[in-house]
């Protein structure tokens, strides 16, 4: 109590909509450094404004805001059946009311507590409306899960003796947020539905990233001491063997020295970079480099940067204070002159999450002024930032991985993984970044089974990255010849529907709408959500805790398809469809429709369903991602029994161009006439606008 | 950077010596809540006296503190191979270097990261020096695990692409702690070893607990809906079967609601509490109450208490602010009036330490303005000390169960309990609670098989509390017949061992030594510790993380003896014995010197060893403890080949009478003549000091 103590009026300055559909407030004294200002965003007004205003989803008066003793707290209110998701990259569960975080970038332990890769203070609710706290400390979150003595709905208190009904978990009317910082701004934004509100979030950070289309191709990482020698061979492996790749990833080796880095090539193992990245290049493969932030005394820029580094090291190496522009310019300089001038693609960069022990410690000092903490939560959109900026002045997109990302990150081009390896929990955090503004990959590192190693490849190959990370593991797409023959198959399938996915990623770009959704977000999706106590007995459940039963394994990718994965052991399982019509991807069979199906598909295929009137534009199967000025071929695939529209996406797939209105939209139109015949049509590319479709062949898969 | 500011000068207020070997310094504005203020300790000042003064064991100028914009940095040096131990109840490692916790009184979550029932701010080195730091706020405690860019000793850095040497923990040279408080109060504990520091801390904190007598035997707690019917049958059952008992715990089904509680009985399973109490006394069996500190609507005292609990609720229960004296007066005026002067013998203190939302959240606030975080870090010991001294005033000791507690504890006659169930790492939390000044009971509760069973009882018996807790497992000490015969033989050592607990407790109390204490304070046992990377893989460990190699499964217990448990499916074990002799507890044979050896006792037995020239006092078996006035004999024990000395303590084992000096130490010498002829005296009790021992017997039980 004592010390510095002030008391700011409990509401906040008002809530001005400063563009349509997005409010803004600040309460108290915000920090100087958050998370917009970090990530640099900037906004989207003509998308923001083309979506038009909405009434603030909430009265005023409901939301209070305090600041007590440098500390901020602020409640949102939550109706009785309310569903609230987000608040970043959570792996165990996709609705999030109920839990308490506290929001911490980190590497994920295993328990959704806020540790994580992309703590984004962000959460949307079923009600259609979303609320982002910019602020760079850890927030401790009650997502409903506080009760409060004055609440007008506070629940019955009950008898534990003898009441069944009795919970750990009774019914809280509030979301509370304790910010450790004299004040914040806070957002919200306007739905009408929980999409909506994703859309306008991410617009409002500059729209979701558009990856280069080689990005959406297959990589593989390869072991961290390989040779240049190795990783041509290795991508003359896959030709022969004609498995797909567009890029490699080159792990710690790659350096003359790492854990810390020299940010340097090693000149054993990489004698002749230059060559090596041009030899690689024509053979239409790209390269990735890893890094991590940490700056050995071996790197040429050692001295250079010391001044601007932090008190503390890691494994010795020292700390780049990346908010002080001299210690950006030391940073980028070394790798553009080193290795992006060179023609390097992009990078991995990792060990800026955490896991403690790998980062500063809280204790740190940086020269800036801003906490350890701050550091901790804001340095991944920085890395991110400060690279995805070095390639836009070179007029190349870049498509990379990195460990470490917050809110505002929405349109840089990068992929969050981890170390982390539950096949079940990768795809309920690759829902769960659609509700966070993030990209996930499932990545795929190594299997005890065949059957494991094809279930965790199918699914891989339906989201952003599809990745083989093979630098400890050694492993090769065909690494288990029992289903060497399926696993070319999906990656090749990758391939095939690069067109579809690209377009995807536009409409990420331009409309906000994430690439890959939970099915929360699809509409005519109602599964519901229950708790559930699976272990009454209290000796193995001393809490009575229940446990959220809801679908968190089966997700949306793009505008028409269901994905549903089965996982190692399972041989049949449940799908929920949403209403209307659904088709089977693979026959075009009808599958149900607004129903829960059991589906045995076998091990060869993973589940997927496309919406009736759904358009699949896919190209043929491909060794490589069609490059800039490549034209490509497509048959376009009709799913269902009404007509279908879609707009396809085009543009030189590898600059900036599209910023300046290079790109096309073509609309595909399927009518059915009198008969029932279907046929399609595709609009012409606006003159003078990208157009890099060749042949277009048409295949209506419907079978009633 | 914005908000409050201020930077304190980086030097604290100068190190004063309060009493002898005890320094304490001001850094900065300290919180008006601290740990010893809120425990009350009455620092035993003679006893600190007697232990005379050292040199302060630092240069002043090796630690750092800092006040940066409200948050407070320390920095305290750390030698090359210096081992530290503390930082409360850990569980998984006894030595504490290397670690990064945050101090957070918590439900223990299988992870050693500082979320305990008692994160005591408290270290010891094995220098022999402890410091603590006097904050009631979530410490961020970096170990030895923060290495800074200007340190003297910074550790080269390695190459991980080819140095196998590489470490993921760098040597660091210094523990530094993060306090978001304004300013702190830090003390220094002498040595010269770390058991005199330790000591010290205990001391300064009025000196460890002594129990009642009764409080060392037996106690069973009842399933949680029993009636006094059933408790008293459960009692004549104990007795009819021959298995000890001195207290029986009832659990929420005594109170009429409960979680939140009415803390009053309920009248249809307990219609006449009065006769009850009485009744069982008379039956020789105390009585102790589960409670947690949540109030429920239907609680007699809740409208007197509403206006001094805090903001939220907790199922529905209101939260006392115990910092104020009406909220106080108005719970301790409830359960003396309803249930202490009934002859209720103390409570279980259940919910005060977290598992979050078992506890209020870190938004609520409180009318006496402390913060949600201060009043979990201390809750635990704020209901300690008022039902400590509720006790107190009635001239009656107490002894019970608690979830939480902290620094400045250690007279609370309270043992630590809770949910988790690891039996290995329930007797490292043992040996942990003797660094912190904490008891805990790695309580039973139920078990998979007869062996569970046994070995589980077996350590029991050697803890600061014997105890089944049957609250929903309704398992008794014969609910494995194929080792009820074992598990009567251990009930009743436990009571024979009385006089010997006793004593060790005394020592707690008069000299601050813990009855129960880990190897590593032991003279002469040497037993270092390795990290040791398990598993190379980087798939399954991919950050190389190295386990800690140490002793964390064999304990002392009051002098002379050395316990160390099997667990299920161990048949043999290592023992790691410390210098000069060891001798078989059971046989009296030679065992061992300086050594490691391996056992192979059988199920029926767990290894107890005795130093050489051990003297313990033994009680013949009994149903219960001595009460007061009650004389009993004494069979003292000797072992080994060298003269024997021993103080026997004594007191009337049930009221404060020893405060005024109404307790006895009695010196029991062996002594062996030319013939190598054994032989034993005990002094008499000084006149008029107590004296409850009658005929004694003596038993050498050297062979070598």
């Amino acid at each position: 109590m004592f010390g510095c103590s002030e008391i700011i009026p409990a509401q906040p300055s008002g809530w001005t909509e400063i563009v349509p559909g997005v409010w803004k407030t600040i309460i108290g004294t915000p920090d100087r450094i958050d998370l917009f200002s970090t990530a640099g965003i900037k906004p989207a007004a003509d998308a923001l404004t083309k979506m038009g205003t909405r009434e603030f989803p909430f009265s005023e008066s409901d939301i209070v805001t305090e600041v007590i003793n440098g500390e901020t707290y602020l409640r949102f209110p939550l109706l009785k059946d309310e569903q609230i998701f987000g608040f970043g990259l959570n792996f165990k569960t996709v609705q999030q009311r109920g839990k308490i975080l506290q929001l911490h970038v980190d590497h994920y332990g295993g328990t959704d507590n806020g540790r994580t890769h992309a703590p984004v203070p962000f959460y949307v609710s079923d009600r259609g409306y979303g609320v982002f706290i910019n602020s760079s400390r850890y927030l401790t979150v009650y997502a409903g899960s506080a009760v409060r003595k004055d609440s007008p709905s506070a629940p019955e208190p009950l008898d534990r003796n003898v009441d069944t009904k009795w919970t750990s978990q009774p019914y809280s009317d509030a979301v509370e947020i304790l910010i450790p910082s004299h004040g914040v701004e806070v957002y919200v934004f306007a739905g009408p539905t929980p999409l909506d509100a994703i859309s306008r979030y991410n617009l409002y950070c500059g729209g979701g990233c558009l990856p280069p289309r080689w990005g959406l191709g297959f990589t593989q990482r390869v072991p961290t001491l390989y040779t240049s020698e190795q990783v041509e061979q290795e991508a003359e492996e896959f030709e022969k063997r004609g498995f797909p790749l567009d890029f490699i990833g080159l792990e710690p080796g790659w350096q003359s020295k790492s854990y810390p880095c020299t940010l340097e090539w090693d000149n054993k193992r990489y004698p002749d970079p230059v060559n090596f990245i041009k030899k690689m290049k024509e053979k239409g493969i790209r390269l990735n480099l890893w890094t991590n932030p940490y700056i050995s005394p071996a790197s040429p820029i050692f001295s250079k940067i010391l001044p601007f580094t932090g008190s503390h090291t890691v494994w010795g190496g020292v700390v780049p204070d990346l908010t002080i522009p001299e210690a950006q310019n030391i940073l980028l300089d070394q790798i553009e002159r080193d290795q992006v001038t060179l023609g390097i693609s992009g990078y991995k960069i990792d060990e800026c999450d955490g896991y403690d022990r790998w980062l500063w410690p809280d204790v740190a000092k940086f020269p800036s002024g801003n906490t350890a903490e701050q550091m901790r939560q804001i340095y991944g959109l920085l890395l991110q930032k400060l690279t995805t900026d070095l390639y836009h002045q070179k007029n190349t997109r870049t498509y990379g991985l990195v460990r470490a990302s917050n809110g505002g990150g929405s349109s840089f081009p990068y992929v969050i993984y981890n170390d982390y390896y539950s096949h079940e929990d990768f795809i309920t955090a690759l829902i769960n970044s659609g509700y966070s503004g993030v990209l996930w990959t499932p990545e795929v590192r190594s299997s005890k089974t065949g059957e494991e190693w094809l279930r965790r490849i199918q699914t891989v190959c339906f989201s952003p990255m599809a990745m083989i990370n093979a630098w400890s593991s050694g492993t090769k797409p065909w690494s288990f010849p029992d289903v060497e023959k399926e696993v070319k198959e999906y990656a090749l399938l990758r391939i095939q529907l690069i067109p579809y996915l690209y377009t995807a990623f536009a409409k990420y770009h331009f409309e906000g709408i994430p690439p890959f959704r939970g099915m929360d977000l699809e509409e005519g999706f109602n599964a519901g959500v229950k708790m559930e106590i699976k272990n009454r007995n209290l000796n193995d459940n001393p809490y009575a805790e229940a446990i959220q039963k809801e679908i968190k394994d089966q997700y949306m990718t793009g505008e028409y398809l269901l994905v549903a994965p089965l996982f190692t052991g399972q041989t049949s399982r449940k799908i929920v469809l949403p209403k209307g019509k659904w088709y089977d991807f693979y026959t075009g069979k009808y599958a149900g429709a607004g129903e829960v199906i059991t589906v045995t598909p076998g091990l060869s295929k993973i589940p997927v369903y496309v919406k009736d009137g759904g358009i699949i534009p896919m190209m043929k199967p491909a060794l490589h991602a069609p490059v800039i000025g490549q034209k490509f071929d497509l048959e376009i695939k009709y799913f269902g029994s009404k007509p279908g529209n879609y707009m396809l996406y085009d543009d030189d797939g590898e600059t900036f161009g599209y910023e300046n209105g290079a790109y096309s939209w073509r609309e595909i139109k399927v009518v059915i006439d009198k008969k029932g015949k279907f046929s399609g049509i595709i609009s012409k590319a606006e003159k003078g606008k990208p157009d890099n479709v060749g042949k277009v062949t048409w295949k209506f898969m419907s079978v009633e």
